[in-house]
């Protein structure tokens, strides 16, 4: 049995952590952290937990935790971890940072985007970015696991095999996100208030999201070259789940006879389950289907599919994931169920709620 | 392993049974009815359901069926299984049927609310009323269960300890109840349009919903005598969850001085501690704490609380649940465990999901 | 052309205060009122009403303004418009209280229920309680208006002539309302934000709303006798609207052979008829019609209307609105008109927005 | 007093038509066209029109209709305005299409992306596509008005400028945008029930959305060459609202040093200044301010701004307005002002609600 610790267990993806972990067979939740509410029954916070959690919120205190428990979860602001991390510590315990801190290897770029000086710079180049699908295999032998946002995510599993196939044009990537309100967080904000996002649509963070360099950063690994895009958020009223729509040229094939044509649908198709064929939490739809987020509800599931547009050369990349499982709480334990050695999918075998 | 049938497995219901059914662990799906997409496979008509289900429909056959399967769901409308169902049939296979054919014991009254003839009134009898945290031993006998009703078990148990105990006058009962709107079903009817149901609330069926008698009836055994009672549904924005409010005159007390006050909140809440502290999917709440729907959203939970107003000598009974849960498949799936003698939660161990 | 203050013009109530005046032929804005976004534009705080309001926002000032405009609107938190208020201002301009301080008349009920002293007690007596359809005359020759409360407004209006024509036992009231979260206010709190809100019902102020003993106040006046009742209002995820569900036991007629019979359809609307068929802002429905929430948005009607339950003797009434017309700010220039003499219906010939 | 007819008074757009025109000073329906419902009175269709309309649906029987009439409003399918007009109605009355009829100059495009037969392309030559701010002179003389749609009208509106003055690359416009469901029409359709779209985000029509030919050739025009892009509609869990978030590559300034750098902001700005200084329904925001659909809901307006993004040389245009409003009834009523000489504004001089 794993003991697990939360740092923030009272946000919104704290309360999915908690959601999941109760579930996992071979996990056992040690420690509720949360400054906010220090003392007070969990259950009281979040009234779906009575009678299943009794425990009370503790104390963000990550040098008594270490000591207490196998792995700490941080689903904390921006900056937390990175404060409160230090070599003892990771010498006592698995770390899954659900924050942004370890996420960028640049330095510079992340307290650019940030706003705010890196704390723990030294343990940047061995944090192990947490995207499964991807880097497994590092994963595996990580003390310390930067957890990876949610539009990154989902954006990087619907664009990465293209263009590490080559199939397209690494300089004509435009991302258009649209996500669920629970990604804005518990906070209390009249931007985030009932009736200011019901029946509204609207963008924010243009050109200037902080996750912008995050998914940079990952396709520039998949192309083999510096990769810069557009990524626009938008705030769908809905609680969960985000949708990605993304665009780019496609790398046209030369024909004999001078003209060229851009790469068939089997060809693309083929180019993602090369990579995808046997991941168990990225599915890749019939032709013509496109991702719903409701079809990937309450589950670690990624939906992607795509659609060749031989007018303008372009193709569309789609990509569906509910944004507090995939895109935080779900990963971060597919993350701790590789580094401790389980079943990837313990306690993620979540069948998507519908309707 | 039990091999399980589902007739009308498209429904919203169905589609709920399909995902408890799934993750049941003593539970196999080998039957898939829906007439309206036989050969269609399961998965194009619920596509959360894609790389989980492979399955195609099947016509809704219960001869067939009941030669290959143990038990056999009907989540059909009013009248198809009282049609489909024989002794032979009960012989062979356990049924839980969803719909109404098999609640209420007089026939005339089900013949009259449902305004069709019943096809097997000689079963009437044998059916058990699979409310089981009220006739649990009588469910683990039977061939034949009837699953309550969406409203009727919500508002039966958030009633029914008041009753048994005599705390409340059984003429004076009102109960205002509000649901989402998969309660309504997946029929394309322009009603049940996105934007007719969406920023509206409206009663619907008042003083001739159908549910009436069932509560009734389960209500009059509770009470001892015959009760009649004012059952409002309303239609509210939201997929999931039922929130009944229930209102009673309470018995007062003869005080030694001639004057008489309401029972204390002691006394009313040791009522419900009586019938449901042992229970695992009643949760009575923790004082002045009012049901929300979003509480129980996917669980098979029922959460119950209540508020004395002693200025009218009312009581004020509350309760939530998720309606495709508790309300219909998760209930389903609770009696076929006692059926089968498996233990009454397996497969129901879910966590509510927030938010 | 008369002047206009709004006190409080940046909550939602206000801020609909802003969207009917500035659409008013006979009203200017010449105050907004908003200690929160003092020198603000106005339109930096609503960002609807770019280019249509230029102004900034202004301090509470009452002495100020009083000197400045004909009438002044108070869309202020409970205790404001009783603080603020003294004869020389009364003496100057007209005021429409759109909180509680001048809608109950015994002072010692408000100062329970609201939990406050009251600082004006001198004004209560002169205060008229704005529900024009009912103090028509008392309005036109105001100084002071206690504008109604959302709910009490839908409230009395749908029971008020079953009461006033003896058809209802008034010791039998139970009303069941329900609530779109613009009537929450604008205030950032967890409680109000979209994920709490969304996908979830709940009651709330159970036995305890301060909008009881209004409405009891002024169903008693209908009654000719104390009323005493439950409220039970919820909150809904929707933006606007109300919907109350009522509940009453019918006066049965007695019958020459000795049983006896609830009144007939015809009689109880001829009921309603009554008072309401020269009512331009009350739509009595058709028969078997229920009320729906989105049938009267963004416009100043109060639909209602009944069903006789004979079974149970008792009747149900239905009423709904737009909270912040009707149940605020159209009520209130309703009221305005009437003070100064112009047509009722001023400015209020909004048609309802659908979908 | 001009006398209107509509042909599909009870869709979403007829039935927002009836609205507008009931509140229009100078028009007056005298015909609600809609053969589902014949007979059947108009409020028994909306009921939020009770006591407004008294009328009853008739058919769609143009001919007679343009003895009666001034002008016709035809809101319905594609096909059917073509199918009914002809010489003789066209010389006795004007009409105002709401349908793709005549939007499309070419009628192979149209052929091809409607799949259906032009059943009278003579008369597409002399249709003026009915944007207002672009082709008001045009409208002012027509007897045939394609009335555009409603993602063309956002689409153009947000993007006519840059092209106009040569600001952005016409080969890189892609268009990503989000409708809410009214856009879908009131059909009974499974997909557009209530829990099918609820909590849900969708693209769909990728690469195949008939609007696309219509963007383009407006689009074409503004850039005085042919113009193909990208355009992908999302529907949104709302009920009004379109916003749309378009992408182009900046056509960059050469400096003397050899480099070459983007326009400055306020040159972009200057763009749209000069084309929507003096249009009412227009509203550039303010710098950093991204459009919202909430605040232009029910109204006329359209909101767009834009932001630069040096680091990818890409600007990002943004544009919302409501797709039943602008989007169709509303610039149908701006184009039949313009028709018979009325201020342009009449009848829409709506204040957006909000919340």
């Amino acid at each position: 049995m794993i003991k697990a610790g939360i740092i923030g267990a009272t946000g919104y993806a704290g309360g999915e952590l908690v959601r999941l972990l109760t579930a996992h067979p071979e996990v056992e939740i040690a420690w509720y952290g949360s400054r906010s509410y220090i003392d007070k029954k969990y259950y009281e916070v979040y009234r779906n937990m009575f009678r299943i959690v009794d425990d009370k919120c503790m104390d963000d205190n990550m040098e008594e935790l270490a000591d207490l428990v196998d792995v700490i979860f941080t689903a904390t602001p921006q900056g937390l971890c990175a404060t409160l991390v230090n070599e003892e510590i990771l010498s006592k315990v698995k770390i899954v940072d659900l924050s942004a801190d370890f996420r960028i290897k640049d330095v510079k770029t992340y307290e650019e985007w940030y706003g705010i000086e890196h704390k723990s710079p030294q343990f940047i180049e061995e944090a192990v970015y947490g995207l499964c699908e991807i880097n497994r295999e590092a994963v595996r032998g990580a003390r310390l696991i930067a957890n990876p946002g949610c539009y990154p995510t989902c954006s990087t599993l619907s664009i990465y095999p293209l263009l590490k196939e080559g199939l397209i044009d690494p300089s004509t990537i435009i991302i258009d996100a649209k996500s669920g309100t629970s990604g804005a967080g518990r906070g209390a904000k009249v931007d985030n208030l009932y009736c200011e996002v019901n029946e509204n649509i609207k963008a924010y963070g243009v050109a200037s999201h902080r996750h912008t360099p995050e998914i940079e950063e990952q396709l520039s690994y998949a192309a083999g070259q510096e990769v810069l895009l557009n990524f626009t958020p938008h705030l769908v009223p809905m609680n969960r789940g985000i949708l990605i729509t993304a665009y780019a040229s496609l790398m046209k094939e030369q024909l004999p006879d001078g003209t060229s044509v851009c790469p068939s649908y089997e060809k693309v198709r083929a180019a993602y389950d090369k990579y995808y064929d046997k991941e168990k939490f990225v599915r890749v739809l019939d032709k013509n289907i496109c991702p719903e987020t409701k079809w990937v509800e309450g589950s670690n599931y990624v939906d992607v599919n795509f659609k060749i547009d031989e007018r303008t050369g372009r193709i569309i990349m789609m990509g569906a994931m509910d944004n507090l499982v995939k895109g935080a709480a779900g990963q971060a334990v597919q993350n701790m169920n590789l580094m401790f050695g389980m079943p990837e999918a313990e306690g993620l075998e979540l069948v998507p709620m519908f309707p």
